[in-house]
């Protein structure tokens, strides 16, 4: 039973409940039409204290599609913030308004300061650099639907792996299913922090490597997930230049890969992936934004109770 | 009938349409969901020409809740104010676009100039320093809601009596009822402005005395209305120093009141009101965010005809 | 069939086309309670990338009174454009959420390239100083209501026609349609391009005269299109005294026109119309806000297929 809770942090759900909402998303993408009024008479309430116009756009769309209703501000500076209000307070005078709300914030830990104080259903839509859940759970979504198993994968990590808080949620989520095995392709000074290799990888017996090259590993992958590596974050321009090019994926690296492979991306993009690989019909990015508003979908049924 | 009319000051309105609002909010706080669809096909145009998410939070839940939908900004930069066009000339506009409107302006009088060039009914949000209805309409369903009634009461008002206007418009609109009692309770220099003494008061015989620390009054009152006092507004420190707990609302303060007390507070507190009093089930003001909710669906429901 | 086409360009649909829009914009304007669920779980996407009150506004109305629902933003500092996402990423994105996008943008083009990279219908409601085609759209079925045709009428067009794209496009638009006459009354240096006339209105053999002075013609024509003169645009501080009078329409020249006339703008206005004359029943240009939102309610059926 999902009714009522929270989602603040990627583990905040077992396999169970994540069982749960992966089934309903599934009956969402095949019967939208069925899902049309089930949140009619439902505020979502978006609490966006630092803009990301995909993620609410992603989160509006889920909740109108379902028959519900938004309120919501999208910029700190048009809220109540700006007068001193405690994130507290703000929840609980938004709890009298709306039914289940979403909360972008640049502090981390302020989600989790709402949903202590809140009546109604919190969603941490991005706390800082810290969390951002349903970014996991679109991405579990769209490897369930493009592979029918979250199992037994070898996924290649490609990027910025020690900044990048998608990558390290969606390390910890995957290793809880079984027979699966990381890649994780980085310039070294942008590894995978030592505790996720130690407490998530290694204590559980999962095996990974550690590449400097996405040449080297395109050809044994099932899964692509690529993020941007920002040229500030090398620790020398030499480096920088020997090894820039081995993280923007084009044409040629596509083809030393399988052809069951998908590429994934959290979006936006700048460089990353060369607007060539957007026809190849392994190139997943823009189907796993539409999966996220499908996961999003199905977590508001779930968190308002309201699942057909 | 209150079809098609404005509500710009909070006298606008007789004692009888005030109690046909009354009776609409009881339906609607009864039974909610008869009225998810009386609004269907009608827009709301929410006109913020300065921020008030709290505000803008209330009338938009309420219009969504009763089916309607909405149109509007939240901040003067994106408004066409900013190409120069006349007050006038926008409500025209927006009158083509919407069935209703609510306006919130910086400067005084701005609602007022548009509900007189609407053919649409024009709901003040907010005219700078000057009137505020619908958080007076709020007040007084909330104090009807905890207390069956409007009159007879013993109502303290507590902080800057001085400059708030919620305080002023309160006491004006419970002198229309019989029976009531005010205890004012501010520093000297922030008390009551004594037109209000004097034409509103003192006119029609009504009891009031002025204190200037909480605790003297806590015993005897049915209500507590608490504002803020800005340090700023007091001519001295010695004086702040000497008074500024006593309009702090804490535990020890509620020990000393009746069980019948409820607390009320037009939000957002800062630390006037200390968190612990939160839990006390005579604090009443984040009840009272409710039913402004609710004042604000039976008010739109009445401007519009369309009640049931 | 217009399901699934682009409205980019104000010449961008056959007359054909454009009949069929008319045609379903008469049936909404005459039984809007017939279209309250064509749009029911159809989202409209609104990125408005500079802000535009007024057209934002009428989309959004259109689409809620045809029970769809809204995305957007409606200033460019909330979209993900700031993280330097590309038009065509941002458009594939919105299109994994919405049914249909309105672009409004700075940059001339930017619509165009949406639409090339867009799977749902993309509408540019203003691309810089370039094409505004709903407003074209606007004028034609206002027109088509005062007067019940297109063809055969005078017009008059008053203000800036060299800068003004509003009137370019009215230009071209209405030729198209027989046994039209357009009065151009302008400033000499403020005269519609010389490649109007030569590739419009000579080419087509259509008849045409240019004037300084509205009150010269007042008497002759049938639609009286006004727009603005900036003082800035004159030449010289003499011409500007000699002739601004002229370009502002008062009660003195509307006593000089037919009783047939119409008079419009596609606001906002500043002084160019005085209030006087909106008291007077030829004053159309209110009514033309409103035949926007038909237009735009029209034209959103169509271009999702959803027509009754």
């Amino acid at each position: 039973m999902l009714k009522g809770k929270h989602l603040i942090d990627p583990m905040d759900f077992s396999l169970i409940e994540l069982e749960e909402i992966f089934e309903l998303s599934d009956r969402i993408v095949s019967n939208p039409e069925n899902f049309l009024d089930v949140c009619k008479g439902k505020l979502l309430a978006t609490l966006f204290y630092e803009p990301s116009t995909r993620t609410r756009f992603s989160f509006e769309a889920a909740m109108l599609r379902l028959g519900g209703q938004i309120i919501g501000f999208s910029e700190p500076n048009s809220s109540s913030a700006s007068k001193g209000e405690s994130i507290s307070d703000t929840i609980r005078t938004v709890a009298c308004y709306a039914d289940i709300a979403v909360m972008r914030h640049p502090k981390e830990g302020a989600p989790r300061v709402a949903a202590m104080n809140s009546d109604i259903p919190v969603i941490n839509a991005g706390d800082g650099g810290h969390q951002h859940p349903t970014q996991t759970l679109t991405d579990l979504i769209t490897i369930r639907a493009a592979k029918g198993k979250l199992t037994g994968l070898k996924i290649g990590l490609c990027g910025d792996l020690m900044f990048g808080r998608t990558v390290h949620s969606l390390i910890k989520a995957l290793s809880r299913y079984e027979g699966n095995e990381f890649i994780l392709i980085s310039p070294k000074e942008l590894q995978v922090p030592s505790y996720i290799k130690s407490e998530v990888l290694e204590k559980n017996n999962i095996k990974y490597k550690e590449v400097e090259r996405l040449e080297e590993v395109m050809e044994e992958i099932d899964i692509l997930y690529m993020t941007r590596v920002q040229k500030e974050r090398f620790f020398n321009e030499e480096d920088y230049i020997r090894l820039k090019d081995s993280y923007i994926l084009d044409k040629t690296k596509m083809d030393m890969a399988s052809q069951d492979l998908i590429v994934m991306h959290p979006l936006p993009r700048v460089n990353e992936i060369a607007v060539e690989v957007d026809k190849d019909p392994r190139a997943w990015y823009f189907k796993q934004a539409k999966y996220g508003m499908f996961a999003r979908m199905a977590l508001i049924c779930k968190l308002l109770g309201v699942d057909e």
